[in-house]
């Protein structure tokens, strides 16, 4: 089995390295290659995901993903922004369904915004849609208006679009990753405004006739945006589109307060998947070596449990981390009084020590 | 001068009621004449918002607008619920500049979900643009896909638009409420996915250069939704389009914890506009006299000075609702611990007492 290694720019270097630290001592049999993306790739082959890449990573089983971007791109041409190989991966590799946890680890209850006892024990799973919606949908682009009240002005527009087939397949794999856990899902939607998301609604509905064991409900984004802040816990499996996800689980990872902590996985159909920590590249901090490398060594662990099998390795990954946080180590990000700060490297080789 | 009043639906004709009390008292030289809208207006004439009601909307200077909205309507079909009343006046009336101010009262401060350090003081203005975007670009449908991967499958799209015109005179209400308050705008995108984000960045920049006193930045609205999670003071004036100002004017309403207190004024190019609390009809409490009136009595002070031109007379609203909360005085949503609970008409009269 392969592994495709994208560290990408910023910290992303620094905590991949440390992921890959924790799955050799795993001592596993998969080869891992590396490859350029976003900035570094640009610099280096004039485009922020390169075909060497973008084929590297159609042939591996995983994709271990670090980080892209930095302000010294914002310039370019948006095509060769280091964000765009993003995008482009998920397409490319039909990545559609993103699992995106937000968990509150019970030592980490303090770095949270919010008062403890909202956010003590969340447990969320948002699983976001990622090759359709708005992100994709054609026609896009600029022109003279040609109808409306603004007729003949300059305008801009996108195409936001869903398909049935692209509603069921991320409805089945809310529903399965529902009866795994508190078989409750809320669906997302802002069916008050827009076709689109009155049909991904009625859509959604059918699919859960398949699952009566399951209890489904809906919500518009709006409410979904305010209840996060309200009473997180009330949520379990949350499923949605491509352009309400990108922002409710954002914003439900930051509620956590330890955004650093968090990983990610983008699937396909046939499970082979893209694995990156929920936060960005950090610009601000890269090379200084204080990055927490926990939420891509968690990724690591997601990559074990859905496209390697091998969910024992990712369960010692899990626990190691665990013990890691008991013992009161903490990079910058989540560090507090009464705990002990160490870097990205230090942490790294904690959780190694604890496997 | 004219005041259309709309009560609506749920809370809406008990809160309401208090908002024109208090009006009543001020003893200022206008018209009210009250009509239909909502679920109301729909078991009366068949429609949320009936033609007389749109023409009374439209005779008026201003309109003050409570709630509208019930579950017993969520089985008809779309264009009947109550709530497109909403988009329906304001795109009738033009009523392109939504404010949304998310205001942390200092006695309540212990309503927010956020921990007090991080919320005390908070004092945001979002500034919605209403009447474009997603929410009414045409074309809009449903189909059988013309293209794409799923081409022949059944397909929902919507049409996300906004002309040069538009982008401008939103960015221009940003800037000139900028300079009444610290001259900072945060103008809210998603540049690196929308081509009409990208437009909207571009148009916001250059409106920008004819305030060089005050400071413009762009954040992606992903972002946004969580810096305002982890340090809501940062922001000042907010701009954004209409989706994604829908979602994040909610979020930072409810980050304050008393939504029931925070105002909203939806103005056209000539300053006519509509008044409205931040908060919806909430049909399960409806009836029972225990909702809070604060948030209409303050839109009505909003009315005041955006539309009537009695600044005086809206500062007398305005701290006499600051008085009554200071004597104690709370609604059950905003009650705590050693304050006196009151209802909906006790609230009302208290404020009218403090006048
Ligand atoms: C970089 C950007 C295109 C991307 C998105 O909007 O999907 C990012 O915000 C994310 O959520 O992974
Ligand atoms: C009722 C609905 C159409 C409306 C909107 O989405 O604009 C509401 O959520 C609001 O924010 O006033």
């Amino acid at each position: 089995m392969k592994i495709a290694v994208l560290p990408g720019d910023g910290i992303g270097t620094e905590i991949v390295a440390e992921a890959i630290k924790v799955l050799d001592v795993l001592d596993l049999p998969f080869e891992m290659e590396n490859a350029l993306v976003g900035g570094a790739a640009y610099e280096a082959h004039g485009h922020p995901l390169p075909e060497a890449t973008l084929k590297l990573a159609k042939e591996a089983d995983a994709i271990l993903f670090g980080a892209v971007g930095d302000w010294k791109y914002d310039k370019l041409e948006r095509q060769f922004r280091p964000e765009q190989a993003i995008p482009g991966l998920r397409k490319n590799l039909g990545l559609f369904a993103n699992f995106r946890p937000a968990i509150c680890y019970e030592q980490l209850v303090g770095a949270s915004s919010l008062k403890p006892e909202l956010i003590a024990g969340l447990d969320i799973l948002i699983i976001r849609e990622l090759t359709g919606d708005i992100y994709f949908g054609q026609p896009r682009g600029r022109r003279t208006a040609p109808d409306g009240a603004f007729a003949g002005a300059e305008e801009a527009f996108d195409t936001m679009r869903y398909a049935r087939p692209e509603i069921e397949r991320i409805a089945h794999v809310a529903f399965r990753a529902a009866r795994k856990r508190s078989k409750r899902v809320t669906s997302v939607d802002k069916a008050n405004v827009l076709e689109t998301f009155q049909f991904w609604k009625d859509v959604v509905t059918e699919v859960g006739q398949q699952y009566p064991d399951v209890e489904l409900d809906h919500m518009y984004v709006d409410n979904a945006a305010m209840q996060l802040v309200r009473a997180p816990k009330k949520f379990d499996v949350v499923v949605t589109g491509n352009m309400f996800g990108d922002i409710l689980s954002d914003e439900a990872a930051m509620l956590t307060g330890s955004i650093g902590m968090l990983p990610s996985a983008s699937l396909n159909a046939s499970n082979r998947g893209l694995y990156e920590p929920s936060h960005g590249s950090a610009p601000d901090i890269a090379g200084r070596g204080i990055a927490n490398p926990l939420a891509t060594i968690l990724s690591a662990a997601m990559m074990l449990r859905f496209s390697l099998n091998q969910p024992r390795a990712a369960d010692r990954i899990e626990s190691a981390v665990k013990d890691v946080l008991a013992s009161g180590l903490r990079t910058a990000d989540i560090w507090a009084e009464g705990t002990t700060k160490v870097g990205t490297r230090e942490m790294g080789d904690a959780v190694v020590a604890a496997i």
